[in-house]
C-alpha cells in the first residue's frame, strides 16, 4: 500500500501535468474560434440570436448532466467504491473531453491550419467521453490502485482509435446511425472487452468480498439512471439534422426508453429468485430501448416500432446478463464488470440490423441522396459495423497489453473495488461492516451480483 | 410472502406483456406522426428551427425531472421504502404517459382516423401522469405486495376518468386553469381519496412500526422537493398561451413558492414541539404556493396577489396537515398517506375561488371573448370544480372497489412500507436497526408521522 | 437548549411574519409587470416568440439548479449538520431572491415609479442570492442555534450593501466583469470574511468534535459540485451579449473548470498524506476555474488562455486551502469555514488582473467604446475591485457587530454543526456514532477538517 500511495503521490500529478502542458500547448497552437465565436467575424448584419449557440447549448447541457451526474450515480454502486465510482468518472470525462476536443479537431473542424471551435465540437467531444466511459464500465474497480493514471492511458489511446472510426463510419462510408449505436456503443463496447480481455484476473470468476452494493448506493445509482433516461432524447437527437428528424429521434427514444423500461420490470421479475426485483436490472437494463432505437432514431420508422425496439433490446439485454455474461467470463476470459455488453453490445447490434432493415424500405423513395440503391447501403452499414467493431476490439486489447507493462502494473485482486486505497475517507468509511462479513455474496440474490459482475455461483 | 412472491414472478410479468401487447398493437393501428412529425409533410418552404420541437421540447425535459427525480426523490422518504418509492414511481410514471399518449390521444389529437403524435402529446400524457402520482400518494406503501399489479390497474383506470374531466372542463366549459390546479391537482386528490377511502386499514391509525425516515431518507427526500420547486414554474407555464403569458406564469408561479417556502418554515416552527423544524414540512408545505397560483397562473393577477396566493395555500396545507389529515383518517376513513388533501385539495380549492375572483375583475374588459359574463364564467368554473370532484370521487371509489377483489387481495399490514417483499435488498438492509427497535413513533416528534400518515397519538 | 428552543418556537415565525408583510406591501406598492410580462402592452404585431421570456427562461432555470440543488448539496457535507446545510440553503436563498427583487429593482428597473418585473429580474436576484451564499459558507455551522434569524437579517444588510457595489461598478466606472468575478465572488467573499472577523470564536481553531463528513455526506457534496460543475457556463453567460459573446462565455467557462479539474486531482494527490485524494478538494478545489475566467469569460481570450486561468486560479485556491487559511485564522482571527477566500477571493483576484492585462491588448482596436485608454480603464477596473472589497469588508463587520447583539445571542460553541438544535431528526439520526466518538479529527486525514474548518493541528 505504501508503494501504491507513492505512485499516486508522483506519479498521478507528474502525468496529469504533462497532460495539462500538452494540451495547453496545442491548443495554443491549434485552436481557433470558429464563425459562431469569433468577434471579428460579427458584422452589423449578423443577428444575434441567430448564433449557433441558441442551437446547440441546451443539448450539450444536457448530455454534461448524463455525463457527470447521470454516470456518476451510476457508477457509484458499489458500497466501498462510491468515491470512486463518482469521482473518476468526473475526473475522466473531464480529460476524455479536453482530448477529444484536439483529436476531433483534427479529424472534422481543421482548416486554415486551425481547429475552429464552438459549443458543437464539446457535444462531439462529450460523445467521445461517453464512449470512454461507457468502455470504462467493463473494468471498473478492478484496475486500482493506479487505475487512475490507467484511466488517463487508456483515454489518451482510445479517444484517437475512436476518431478513425468516426472519420471511417461518417465521412467515408456515410452511413446512418443518428443516436450512436454503431460509433458509439458498439465501439465503446468493444474496445472495453478488449481490454478486459488482456486484464483477465480468473480469481474475481469467484466473486469478491467487497463487490456489494449498499442501500443507499443503489438508491444513487438507480437516481443516476434515472437522469440518464431523462436526457437520453436529447443524446440521441443532438446531432441529428434540425426540425422534424429532430423531433421524431426525441419521440423515438422516448417511446424506446419507455417500453424498455416496463419490459424490464417484468423480466426481473420472472428471472428473479422469489420474483423479487433486482435493483442491478432497474439501473442498467431499463434504459436498453435507447440504444437499441440509436441507428434509426431520426427515421420515419413509426412510433409502433420504436416500442417493438425497445422492448426487443431490453429483452437482449436482460438476458444477457443472465446467461451471456456468465459464460463470457468463464469460457472467453471477458469479465465485463458493468455488463456493458448486453446494454451497449447486444442492443447496439440489434439497433443496427433493424436501420438496415428500415432503410430497405426507404432507401428506394426519400433517401436515394447517395445514389445507393438499398442493397448498397445495406452493406455499408454492415461494412461499418465490422470495421467498428476489429478497430475496437485490437485497440482495445492493444490498450490493455500497454497497460501490463510493468511500470502500470495491477494491484493484487485484494486492493480491488476499496475507494480507501485512494481517498481519505471519513471515519464512519470503516464502521461500516465490510462487506465479507456480512456474507453480501451469499445471502442476497446471486443476480445482483452476476449482473454486475457476470459470475454466477450455482 | 410464498404465495405474493409468486404472484410477482408470474403475474406481474403476464400482466404487463399483456399491457405491452396491448399498447403496440393500439399504437400500430392508431398512432401516426403530427405536422411536425412528418418527414412527408415537410417541403422546400419549411423551416426547420420554426419546428414545434424547439417551443415544447426544453419544457418537456424539464417536467420530465419533476416526474422521474422529484417525484421519485420525493416519494422515498421511508426508512424501509426507498426502493420501492422511487423505482415504483418510475414504473407507474412510465405505464401512465404510455397509457395517456392513447387515452389523450382519441380524446385531443384523432382526426383522419389517426392519433397524430409530437412531443405536445407528451407533455399532455405527462399531465395525466402527475394525476396519477398524485393520487398514489393517498396509498403509498400500503397496497403491497401486489402493489404493482395494482397501480398498473388503477393507472388503467384512471386516466380514462381524467381523459373524460379533461375533456368535459377544457373543451365544454371553456374554463381558465392554465397551471392545472383544478384538472390536475383536485382531481387528482380526490381520485386518490376516494381509493384510499374503500381501502380503509383502521389499524394504521395507530401507526405503523416501519413508518419511519432516516436521515438519508429524509435528505433524499427533500432534495426531490427542490428538484420539483425549482421545474415547477415550468410545469405551470407548459401550456399556456406562448409570449406574456407564459412570461407571467413562470413569475407568478416562482413568486408563488417563494412565498408559501418562507411561510412554511414560519408555520413549521411554530407549530411543532419545541418549536423545531420538521422534515416533513420542508419536503411538503413549502410546494403549495406552485398549486395555488395554478388557476389564475397567467392572468395579469399582479405580483402581490401571487405572493398572498402562496402564503394562504401554504397556510391552509400546513394547518391541513395538523388538523384536518388526523380527523379525516379517524372519523371519515380517509387515510391519506403523504397527505395529498393538504398539498392538492385545500390549495387547488383556494387556487380554484381565487381564479373566480379574478375573472369578475377582469372579464368586463380583457377576456370576453366567449361571450360569457363574469357571473356566468363564475359559475362555469364552479361547475368545472363540481363535475372533477364529482368525477375523480367516484372513479376513485369504484378503482378502490376493483383492487378489494379477491384477485389482488392486500396484504396484512405488518407487510407495509418494507422493500424486501419486492426487492432482493443489500446485506445492509437487514443490519438497519429496525424502526420498532428504534421506537422510531414514540422518540420522534409525532408530526413528522402525522404529516405523512396522518395519525397524531394524542 | 429551551431557551434556543423558544427563540426558534416564537422568533422565527414572528420575524419571517414581520419580513413577508413588509415584502408583500412593497411588491404592491412598487412592483408591477414589465413590458414583456405586461398583457396590456401586447398588440396585434406583438410576436409571441419573440417575448424576453425565450431567450431569459433557460438560464434563469439552470441558475435556480445551481442555487436551490447544486449550493444545498454541496453545504451538506457536514455528518451531522447535512439537513441544515440543504435546509438552510433553502430558506435563505429563497428570502434572498425575493428581498432582491426589490433592492435591485429599485436601482436597475425603477421608472414611473414602479419597479418593472420579467424573468430578468429574477436572474439578478439570484446573482445577488449567490452573493449571500457564498458569503454564508465563511461561518456556516457556527452561528447556531438562532442561526435562522442570523440568516435572515444578514441578508437584510447584505443584499442592499450589494446593490450599491453593483450600482457603482456597473452604472459608474463601468467595467469589464461578464461572469461577475469582481462584482460576485470577490464581494461575497470579502463580506463573509468581515462578519467572520466580528464573530470569531478561537476554540474552534482547536477543532470540533461534530466537524465531521461521512461517506453519505461527502457523495451528497460531491453531487453538488457536480451540478455547480455543470451549469456554470449558464451562470457566467447569463448576462453577457447575446450571440457570440455569450458564446465565447460558454466555452471560456467550461474549459477553465476542465483545466481546474484536473489540476485539482494532480494537487490534491501531491499535497495529501499519502498521495491519497481529499474530497473536500473535489468538492471545491475542482471548481476554481469558473470563478478565475469569469472577468474576462467573453473577451477574445484564446482558448489555450482560458485553460491557463483555469489552471492558475485551481492552484492558488489549493494553496490557499492548504497554507493562507490556516494562517488567517490563528493570526487574522479570519475563520473561513468553508475557505471561501479561497475559492472566491483569490480566484476572484487574478480574473480581475486577467481581465486588466487582457484589456491591454484589446481596447486600443475593439473596445473604444467608452472612450478610455487601456490605461485608464485599467484604473478603472482596479478601482472597482477597490471599492468592491472595502464595501464588502465594511458592510461584512457593521453586519457582523449587529449580529453580536445580544437579542441575536451566539450559541456556546457545543452547539455548532448540530442539526438537532434546528430540527426533529429521525430516530437513526442519535444511531449514529458521535464524531468525537469515532475520532474524526484523529484518524481521518487531518486536510479534511482543514480545508473546511482552516484549522491545522500539526
Amino acid at each position: 500500500m505504501t508503494k501504491n500511495s507513492a505512485n499516486l503521490r508522483v506519479r498521478l500529478p507528474a502525468l496529469i501535468f504533462a497532460l495539462e502542458v500538452m494540451i495547453i500547448v496545442l491548443y495554443a497552437v491549434f485552436v481557433t474560434y470558429d464563425d459562431h465565436t469569433n468577434a471579428l467575424l460579427q458584422t452589423n448584419m449578423t443577428k444575434p440570436m441567430e448564433n449557433a449557440v441558441y442551437q446547440d447549448y441546451p443539448f450539450f447541457a444536457d448530455i454534461q448532466m448524463m455525463i457527470f451526474i447521470g454516470f456518476g450515480c451510476l457508477l457509484s454502486f458499489f458500497q466501498r467504491y462510491g468515491f470512486g465510482g463518482m469521482v473518476f468518472n468526473f475526473l475522466t470525462a473531464t480529460f476524455a473531453i479536453q482530448w477529444a476536443i484536439l483529436i476531433q479537431g483534427f479529424f472534422h473542424f481543421y482548416y486554415d491550419g486551425k481547429i475552429h471551435l464552438g459549443v458543437i465540437n464539446l457535444i462531439n467531444a462529450e460523445f467521445a467521453c461517453a464512449v470512454v466511459l461507457i468502455s470504462f464500465g467493463a473494468v471498473l474497480g478492478k484496475t486500482s490502485p493506479v487505475q487512475l493514471l490507467v484511466s488517463l492511458f487508456e483515454i489518451l489511446f482510445e479517444v484517437p482509435v475512436f476518431g478513425v472510426a468516426e472519420w471511417i463510419v461518417v465521412k467515408y462510408l456515410k452511413i446512418n446511425d443518428a443516436g450512436g449505436s454503431i460509433l458509439i456503443h458498439v465501439f465503446a463496447c468493444y474496445f472495453g472487452l478488449g481490454v478486459t480481455f488482456i486484464l483477465y484476473r480468473p480469481s474475481l470468476n469467484d466473486g469478491h468480498s467487497k463487490e456489494c452494493t449498499s442501500y443507499q448506493s443503489d438508491m444513487l445509482s438507480v437516481l443516476g439512471t434515472l437522469f440518464l433516461w431523462v436526457f437520453w432524447p436529447s443524446f440521441n437527437c443532438a446531432l441529428t439534422l434540425r426540425g422534424d428528424d429532430q423531433h421524431r429521434a426525441i419521440l423515438h427514444t422516448f417511446i424506446g426508453l419507455s417500453a424498455s423500461t416496463l419490459t424490464a420490470f417484468a423480466l426481473s421479475a420472472m428471472l428473479n429468485k422469489n420474483g423479487k426485483l433486482s435493483m442491478a436490472d432497474v439501473q442498467n437494463v431499463t434504459l436498453a430501448g435507447g440504444v437499441t432505437v440509436g441507428a434509426s432514431v431520426d427515421m420515419m420508422i413509426t412510433p409502433a416500432a420504436a416500442y417493438a425496439l425497445g422492448m426487443l433490446g431490453c429483452t437482449a439485454c436482460m438476458l444477457g446478463y443472465k446467461y451471456l455474461s456468465p459464460f463470457l467470463a468463464r469460457r472467453l476470459r471477458v469479465q465485463d464488470q458493468c455488463g456493458i455488453h448486453n446494454l451497449h453490445g447486444l442492443t447496439g447490434l440489434i439497433s443496427t440490423v433493424a436501420a438496415i432493415c428500415e432503410l430497405q424500405e426507404l432507401i428506394p423513395g426519400l433517401k436515394a441522396g447517395l445514389g445507393r440503391t438499398a442493397k448498397e447501403q445495406a452493406l455499408y452499414q454492415l461494412a461499418a459495423l465490422g470495421s467498428t467493431i476489429a478497430l475496437a476490439a485490437v485497440g482495445g486489447m492493444l490498450t490493455g497489453l500497454l497497460l501490463k507493462l510493468p511500470y502500470l502494473a495491477s494491484p493484487s485482486d485484494e486492493f480491488c473495488f476499496d475507494d480507501e486505497l485512494f481517498f481519505n475517507v471519513p471515519a464512519d468509511y470503516n464502521q461500516a461492516p465490510v462487506a465479507q462479513d456480512l456474507g453480501c455474496t451469499e445471502t442476497q440474490d446471486k443476480h445482483v451480483n452476476i449482473s454486475h459482475v457476470m459470475v454466477q455461483h450455482e
